[in-house]
């Protein structure tokens, strides 16, 4: 599982002294853009918790001793060995968080990143191919409301236009707040000449879900991400007293809103699929106003797009029935979406393979419901991910958690990874 | 019904010339703190919108050489005689906004006041009572979450320990507000000796519902306010990823909220009262996540203590049952509560015999589901209400109205009364 390197193969360069470990590296990172009060993560993009955790990428980078450099889109990236040799192995993940997310969903994948580059370093492991470390720019969208934006504008998926336009809950733009960071928002756009450098991509994560614990495994493989997307309803009705108006005058659209969220959870269970309600704007949003509006956002996933669509369709209809019952009016938007993404087979295969030899044990492949950097990447670059086990399942709260003993089997497994494939 | 003074009583203050109309009035405060985007006022206590209408305020004193004056909590006062003579008669309303406000909810009052008082000066009327205009500040509670905190200070209502720790959105407590906008916060508190002159208070008022639009009247007298209260349901869940928690999983507070704001529209319709959901705190308010707490207030009013007391219970209890389906913890709050208010029935009566006076008209009495200062003041003066018919019974909303004719008709129903008050 662990050969040594080729008697004939040059001598790797000595891996430098005193690096931090794993666990050096988590308690860096630990307070950078925690909030007090909920003990969760405000890391957003282009903030001054983002250009902290930034600043930690380039100096983990620089005390390694590896090229660093920043894309077009302001992803880092820190290379072991010349990517312009093509074929390169990359790893890595996102350091940004959802509002008050927690401390795995991201720099896990980041920290294991360095921490098997170190390992392989240790084992003197002979590489073929460049490898890579990245750390991809708002991934979560927590501030301007789209997920993926650095791996979407690098693969084109986001076009620049798009991104321009693109405005968080202060009014501020995406290249305001790129130029207020120090980045050139004039610079962004696809990076064809980058992906086609790139021969793997392999993404560590937190796993999002109880498989692993429930079947007992610390590490498993992806399968697939689920379809999924996010519909903004607006229900439409019309402002007034709270005191004063029969309820026969209403046109109260928190009435529909409320149906329409208890739709979607039926519709969901009967599919098979999951629909959530999370996030809610209201106007005026008086205590002594009837709305004028308020604006639901629906996010809803599938294990197959035929699931995803019986989910949807249906919760559009009983917004629609319910908002004709109380004189309200519908609009529904689709904000974004993203088909199935099947990962690379044979690449997953050769993970299986890696991860498995000298054990009598099968690596679970499991499907996601959540969408990641990976999944925007695999349209161009053979690309798998990792799970690391959540005993809880939690995820995008501070009680996501995995154990350090699960930590470390993460960070050996994408060792292994790394090494089967360098090697070759 | 509008008597020439008896030959015996001295000549009334000639009026000063050219005070602007009732039209000219209305006019000059149109622009203020109008919200271009809404259409709505966003006159907010303490703020330059409010400041503005204040100085308006004080102009219109000046420009009918009425004694104005300031008192400790912040209301503003112009006086016609000497209001130490006691027994007084005041009228006025308030000049602040809730968040997108029509022109009519407060404004009219006052508005109607000067154009009230100044049909006085015209007509000749003997007083032989002081008579006031007053400008009640921070009636909507719009920015530190309390109504009528103008008129509880003065009333002792409300304390000056509770006042001061009223705080608005961004932090910022009542003193500091009060601070900046030039008055003196540790002036407030409760005002006996300025009650004590006052021998009846008369506030006119746009009516908030459609009673006299139904009846076909232009000007109503109030009977009573409703008994009403605001409280707030907290149901605190579990933050976690919407993709990929499974839905048994899940302890989702957005659905106990929905099933709740569904069960106070039940309660309301069996009760014959009223019951709003206008107001919602979502955390983390992400569209990937499932929410930890959702905050939502409940606004319930009745024609009496029994069906108000039926609605909250009712309310209650299926926010406890579905909370408790979901796994979710629940904390009921009541945040603020008005008993029923009965007007003083003397000058009720007395308002009703002034106004039918000469004509085979009754004036309809109606109750109402709104607050107001003279709810407030009824504590420890004799109060009554004069409503101005709305044609569609909006208000809080930019679409509030009341006709050219039926404020014309509004002005000179409370120039008579305050005549008929005044004289004896």
């Amino acid at each position: 599982m662990r050969p040594a390197a080729p008697a004939s193969a040059p001598a790797p360069a000595p891996a430098p002294r005193n690096v931090p470990s794993f666990h050096e590296m988590w308690r860096q990172l630990e307070p950078v853009g925690r909030h007090a009060a909920s003990g969760g993560y405000r890391r957003f993009a282009w903030t001054g918790a983002d250009s902290d955790c930034r600043a930690w990428f380039e100096e983990q980078a620089r005390t390694r001793r590896l090229t660093y450099e920043v894309d077009r889109n302001g992803n880092q990236w820190a290379w072991l060995g010349d990517p312009a040799r093509g074929d390169a192995v990359v790893t890595g993940s996102h350091l940004d968080s959802v509002p008050d997310g927690g401390a795995f969903d991201g720099p896990l994948g980041v920290v294991s990143a360095f921490a098997a580059l170190d390992e392989l370093r240790r084992r003197g492991t002979h590489r073929a191919r460049p490898l890579g470390i990245v750390n991809f720019g708002d991934e979560e969208g927590a501030r301007f409301g789209l997920a993926c934006v650095g791996s979407r504008l690098t693969t084109g998926a986001l076009t620049v236009e798009q991104a321009h336009r693109l405005t968080d809950g202060d009014g501020i733009t995406l290249p305001q707040a790129m130029e207020a960071a120090g980045h050139d928002p004039d610079a962004i756009g696809a990076d064809p000449g980058r992906l086609d450098r790139i021969g793997a991509f392999v993404e560590l994560h937190v796993e999002q879900g109880r498989a692993l614990d429930l079947s007992g495994d610390r590490v498993g493989i992806a399968s697939a991400i689920w379809p999924h997307g996010r519909w903004r309803f607006d229900f439409r009705g019309e402002a007034n007293h709270a005191g004063t108006t029969r309820l026969a005058d209403r046109r109260d659209p928190m009435l529909s809103y409320a149906e329409t969220v208890l739709a979607a959870r039926r519709e969901a269970e009967l599919a098979g699929a999951v629909a959530t309600f999370g996030k809610i704007a209201v106007e005026p949003n008086g205590v002594n106003a009837i709305p004028s509006l308020v604006r639901g956002w629906l996010d809803s996933r599938a294990p197959d797009q035929e699931r995803l669509d019986a989910v949807v369709d249906g919760v559009r209809e009983a917004a629609r029935v319910h908002a004709a019952a109380h004189g309200v009016d519908l609009d529904v938007e689709r904000e974004s979406f993203t088909p199935v993404v099947e990962f690379d087979h044979a690449l997953r295969d050769e993970l299986a393979r890696i991860l498995g030899s000298g054990t009598d044990l099968t690596v679970p492949v499991l499907g996601t419901g959540a969408g990641h950097d990976a999944g925007i990447l695999s349209a161009r670059v053979p690309t798998a991910m990792l799970f690391v086990r959540n005993p809880t399942g939690v995820s995008h709260s501070p009680a996501e958690h995995a154990t350090e003993d699960d930590c470390v089997a993460g960070v050996l497994a994408l060792a292994d990874v790394l090494e089967g494939l360098v090697r070759t």
